[in-house]
């Protein structure tokens, strides 16, 4: 038996999901919460039950003991070596990493100095991979990069019309992230349409809190809608996504505001929070629109009105499609902002059938017409079974 | 006799061009540059002849005053009441002048009160308004905005993703800039093609030193990509055009750049400039990249990408296109870059026929093959006729 856990963490939470290779059925998942906080919350599923605990969980290596310890409780495992490997998210690969590695000190080493270009989460996944390294040495471990997927764009896609010495000096470039669920649901697609990815173009949508598109030709990215950072591309729950660069100082200068301050306002302020004054999250949005609240309704159109837009422009860098996928939280659950979205590129052979789509959620399915040149396709994502895969290829 | 001056006003520049109307006739063009400085240059065409004048010019009154007298004195006019109308260039119309208008001082207030949105532009088109208004009070003066072609956008298009209140504080929305040019080009290439422009679909890309892309549906502004200021959108000259939002504080924070001091590296050092470390000029861009220069290679790569993909963008987003028109200096005169950008547009039918492309400059051609579904014109901007039209209107 190989049973793969496979991991993510955040500065102070921590998610898994256990699986067994190679069938890939999934044992359990859960997530710790508040870590380090005052008191702390570790959901695990038992037989399909969702087992809460509430108490302090001072920090991951706590955490990951607490889990451990479940495993065996709840006999989910019998032997705690019978996890042979373990698949760490690691968000930033820079330019070192373009694909998932078997971590080793040279690794965490080259991990560490990306620490600049995710501040915020690689040296939580390095938490992460550190606990479980800790209570599970004898165990293959591997890093699953969120960019890895976008390395193969080429130089005149992901440079920024900047003074070249920016990227010689800061590595300042194109990255993109969501790679493991971009690729995760390009496969699937060509999977479920019994073709071979090679021979496709797709353009991915993942349309979660953070949202990205990206064009996929023959399994590779060739161009995504993020950049150097997470908040460039579509507008998101709460992140801006593209701007003129012109505002980020005008504002700065007529609020006096620091870097870091105006940071703060693009990356947690805006988007459809800060058009529609409602929520960051798209269901509210939904409601408030339905309601007739005109901020919300103008949210919804623009937010449908940005993903066309790159759906537009990679149809014509992949000179061609055969797929647009939706993913992501509001990509699997909010069919009116499918149609929307797919309405507003009926010009390039897309077409949604609205039997199809209306009320559809988290399951995959075909969406679009019989007619439809483009086949618009939903496929829940699955990250966690991505980087359970590759970490079972090590072990392998 | 009705004669109509146009005036185009930098802060140490006064460009010019009288129109013969209705018949459109150019009777002079020339140019005061270095105005203010140690040594001024006047610069007039005489009978097709350019007389050239270097002496201090110490302001734009003066810049007038030695205009007028140079028409009287090479006999261009009989008197000086023969010119009936002025039309200035006045850059930025902000959400209050959505088309020309007759200059009165409640005008010049409220143009006054946009200089934070063109605190480089606006303050100079007034200069040089005042400088005619002296020299001429009886002739009717007009100014006509670089901005209100655009003011068709609809909201879900012009607005960012931002904290609402900085539209309603700041009025920052994507207002667009080079609109005289697009509105010209898009008219002439309906007139070149016998068609009524109501009835198009046209995509008019201005690729000079600035450079944006527009989409015209029915002869009206849907989307362009210059945005809150003219830094948006394509890659330009020495202006980055769209990146991260996140890479301005970023590269703040490593350099300790003030925002005055980053904006001027987006504005002044980036672009061509930044990328191929050559020039900002597309000639010697290309010239270099013909010599092999992997830098330059790339930048020209780059640069059609970015055309390209607004191109996609805009494909959609009329739902169709009848035609794409280059225009601005690249635009009209650099073949090889407008072969580079349609191939990699070819999904959406367009296709350039080398014939009747390579080594076209300046003149009105239509450069696509019989086979191409969307035609493809090269058409040189007018914008100081444009701007003498709207003057005539009002003296008329």
């Amino acid at each position: 038996m190989t049973k793969i856990i496979s991991v993510n963490a955040g500065s102070s939470s921590l998610k898994f999901q256990l699986f067994e290779m190679p069938q890939e059925e999934v044992l359990t998942s859960g997530v710790f919460e508040r870590i380090g906080l005052e008191e702390g919350i570790f959901t695990i599923k038992v037989n399909g039950e969702k087992k809460v605990v509430k108490e302090p969980i001072p920090d991951h290596t706590k955490a990951v003991e607490m889990l451990l310890n479940a495993l065996v409780e709840y006999r989910i495992v019998e032997h705690l070596d019978e996890i042979k490997g373990a698949g760490h998210r690691a968000v930033h690969g820079g330019e070192i990493f373009t694909e998932s590695v078997l971590v080793d000190d040279e690794v965490v080493d080259k991990f560490t100095s990306l620490n600049d270009l995710a501040p915020l989460h690689n040296p939580a996944g390095l938490i992460g991979y550190r606990a479980f390294k800790e209570a599970l040495p004898n165990c293959v471990h591997t890093f699953v990069f969120d960019t890895a997927f976008h390395s193969t764009m080429t130089p005149d896609t992901y440079l920024y019309a900047l003074p070249y010495e920016y990227y010689e000096k800061y590595q300042i470039r194109r990255y993109g992230f969501h790679g493991t669920s971009h690729k995760y649901v390009s496969q699937r697609c060509a999977e479920l349409m019994g073709r071979k990815v090679e021979d496709m173009k797709i353009i991915t949508c993942h349309l979660g809190n953070g949202a990205s598109i990206t064009a996929v030709d023959g399994g590779r990215s060739i161009n995504t809608s993020m950049g150097f950072t997470p908040m460039a591309g579509v507008m998101m729950g709460t992140r801006c996504g593209d701007i003129d660069p012109a505002i980020v100082t005008f504002l700065q200068k007529k609020e006096g505001l620091s870097a870091d301050a105006v940071e703060d306002i693009l990356n947690k302020h805006s988007g459809m929070l800060g058009v529609s004054g409602v929520s960051s999250d798209g269901r509210d949005v939904e409601d408030a629109a339905k309601e007739g609240n005109e901020r919300a309704i103008l949210t919804e159109s623009m937010y449908a009105n940005r993903v066309a837009s790159y759906i537009g422009s990679y149809y014509v860098q992949l000179g061609g499609l055969d797929a647009i996928v939706f993913t992501g939280g509001i990509g699997e659950n909010d069919g009116n902002m499918r149609k929307r979205i797919i309405d507003r590129v009926k010009v390039i052979g897309a077409e949604i059938d609205d039997a199809n789509n209306k009320g559809v959620r988290g399951i995959e399915k075909c969406l679009s017409s019989a007619d439809s040149k483009v086949a618009v396709w939903l496929i829940p994502t699955n990250e966690e079974l991505m980087i359970a895969r590759d970490a079972y290829r090590f072990v392998k």
